[in-house]
């Protein structure tokens, strides 16, 4: 693991940052903020992609720094240049446990992201937090509909479905390190938020300096057009890659305890790796008994904040607001009061 | 029923007014379409509930007055705050019968509230106002699925499909005073009007003051996820638990008929109870041949609203425009021009 | 075919221009992108319609021309009044295939609505782009669910699906020209972009100037809801009539593959048939492996960006920015630029 204190010193070293991410997942938002508080942008972008990345006036970043792929990152360049990495979910794949090791200052603490590629400390976090979570079984225990999910799977993909143990293990073998979770039916919502460094923020809450950013709900393909299938009966199993996203509010009085649970992840985090900054989601399955189920956390932005507006942003700030903005007023702000180190790693 | 001449009288001893509501439902989109107008906002709220308010600033009333539970409301010191309730979904479900009695100034037509709590009444409403609404069936008419819905049920919750006589009389029983609705196939659009009261209004339509605000589909646990559970062997029955809101546009075709329809559902009012006032929506359900079919009013804010942008009211206002703006602008005119009176009971 | 030459003789001697177009499918989006811009409109309306249109302020066209019947349109009086036809679904639809020789200035080009019309002709436009597409079938080659589609047949109205060569001649005859495809498991994208004449605006694009603006998800009925029906032994076959929109972004990963293919359908457009100009839509399906099946072009404005907001407008604009106000700028820079010829056809 790269030591804080040598982040810190990079930091220090700073007269000046500048926002740099990998051109994927949602680096169109994050260089838009950037751009809306007049912070410099670099796009480090592999040449299929750079087309798209030029294409649009508003988000495009001001430099590029080309590279063949992503398992290994321009540290050096990104130096010079005084960047800070944001990570986002294309960051956590592209790096893997690399992560551990880049010698650049990162956005929110990479401590964190630890957590989403090891679904067993997830749920640990996640129970810790009070959450309520779907069981998780063993093979032996199923009976019934469960969820099998593979160790590093992005996206959904690769995700099964099976009803028994003898299902389990013909489709999936005896060696395989999987999670097998209950089946939860009900309705999926992903949660947006954004802990802020900043208690006396203008927008300060009470929730330990929690906002609520938005809300959405994946589009997984086949899993949200499966009626179509079952109507024309084509046989085809259940998946779930993640394929894009929807705009949803939630019923009000869900909303309270949405902020409980978030406000318990932050305070958890703290005693597990030293708390998280910036944008997390809460990934979540409401009954009909209105239970909410959380399945996962990500500790970083993640692709449902691409709508862009959401009511729940704009009644704390007053204004159609992104969390890409949101990101890149924490950092100059921070940077102003020379706290950057409060919130990078 | 508290006397209309009682309302007038407290309306007229106003020198000033305010903007009460449940904290609950639509309360954020109330407080910020009145704090967008400069109104004084009073949340009536809970223990429990009051963190929420308190994290969005431009949603948080300017004053609490906190209550044990929303069966009793603080009839008293909202008089004294001059206050106007604004009612939504919650106060409905929480007030019950007693809102006929609450001696303060309710926004719209609480005549109109009752209708909501009995279907018998809102189908003859509608029926009356001449929409299309689905076949009311008895228990021994029931041939394929049919939908069943107890009185009060709020939403959506305990609804129930059965498909035939024996099936019906096993789930519910002899004596349960249920409505059985035929069960429509096709998709389902939830559209909001406001009726104002000022046909001089810059933007007065030709609907006799009906404008069109905007459109959602309700998200409903199981049932809009359902398709995954019959894909995955899930054996759990269908359920309708409302949940939250996404944004819908209507082929344009469509919406001359909708503008009809709020119009009848309006000249309707008039007669049946003295009119409704403010927002509204007609919950609808459009077949594969385009028919549109009626199956409730709300008289009042709907939780759709929440999603705050459509192009309708884009088109109306020439700007993002939220229905709990709207309610503030009505009633910050009215004041002005002293016909309060006229959209209050 | 009316022919080029006329129509440019008509835009030569056009001294100043309005914006026209039927009062259906987008024409409350158009009017409101002319009035943004400060150009004259003109509403084509029967008067079945006319009170929706007077009804929004801001979108109401400055003068009515009513018709009995959109199959014969005032060419006369529009060119009287120096008007340029928007064309939009359903202008495609009324005036079939007169719109050969509608003896007035059309934005884009005539030629592009032809292939609309013909899904042979669109098929080749498709693959001659780069696009993959859906198998297309013999009835004999039918083995597993297929969707049928009939000549003509607008907004998905009449799709049928079949199984097998009987299914096929049982529901449709031996006599019927019918376009049968493999039905692709996936999630459907309607993704809209702008071809702009002017490389030189300021948000040139590298990809020959075409501009991504929004993505939607049509809602069928009953496909969207046929899983309601599934879960309650509804027992009523799948269709496929368009009643809706819902707003959409894509996993961010896919787009330079999507930028990739609408550069692709503009290219050819030029071999084809002299390219198309403003707005157009691929539509696709995409499968949990991330392929892109495209079954349709729309050569014209899609009633999905009746949406109005969409991120990838707002980072090409950087405010909310419509296909509406996309089509207003692009005729009022070529009028002012006197290139008006290039666009209009």
């Amino acid at each position: 693991m790269f030591a804080k204190e040598k982040v810190d010193q990079i930091v220090d070293s700073y007269t000046d940052f500048s926002i740099a991410t990998i051109c994927s997942h949602s680096a169109l938002q994050i260089f838009n903020g950037a751009k809306h508080y007049g912070i410099k942008t670099i796009g480090i972008c592999t040449e299929a992609s750079r087309e798209l990345y030029e294409s649009f006036p508003y988000a495009k970043p001001d430099e590029f720094i080309m590279v063949d792929d992503y398992s290994a990152l321009p540290v050096d360049e990104l130096l010079e240049k005084q960047a800070i990495l944001i990570p986002h979910g294309s960051l956590v794949e592209y790096a893997g446990e690399q992560i551990n090791s880049i010698a650049l200052p990162i956005f929110g603490n990479r401590g964190s992201l630890l957590y989403e590629r090891n679904r067993d400390k997830m749920f640990n976090w996640m129970k810790k937090s009070g959450l309520k979570c779907p069981k998780i079984l063993k093979p032996k225990e199923i009976n019934g509909p469960a969820i099998v999910k593979f160790p590093g799977a992005k996206g959904g993909k690769g995700y099964l479905v099976v009803h028994n143990p003898d299902e389990y293990y013909s489709k999936v073998g005896e060696e395989a390190k999987t999670m097998i979770q209950e089946f939860i039916v009900g309705i999926r919502a992903y949660v947006h938020y954004f802990h802020s460094f900043d208690g006396d923020a203008g927008y300060q809450t009470s929730y330990g300096r929690v906002e609520m950013m938005g809300i959405d709900r994946r589009m997984e393909s086949n899993a949200d057009e499966i009626a179509r299938q079952l109507s024309v009966g084509a046989n085809i199993p259940i998946s779930f890659t993640v394929m894009g996203n929807e705009n949803l509010v939630l019923r009000e009085s869900l909303l309270p305890q949405y902020m409980e649970m978030a406000r318990g992840v932050c305070n958890t985090s703290k005693d597990l790796f030293g708390g998280i900054h910036g944008p997390f989601c809460i990934e979540t399955i409401i009954t009909e008994d209105l239970d909410i189920y959380s399945f996962e956390i990500s500790a970083r932005i993640v692709a449902g904040t691409n709508l862009l507006e959401s009511p729940y942003s704009f009644y704390t700030h007053g204004k159609d607001y992104t969390t890409g903005m949101r990101i890149a007023e924490e950092l100059k702000e921070a940077f102003k009061k020379k706290k950057l180190k409060e919130i990078v790693y």
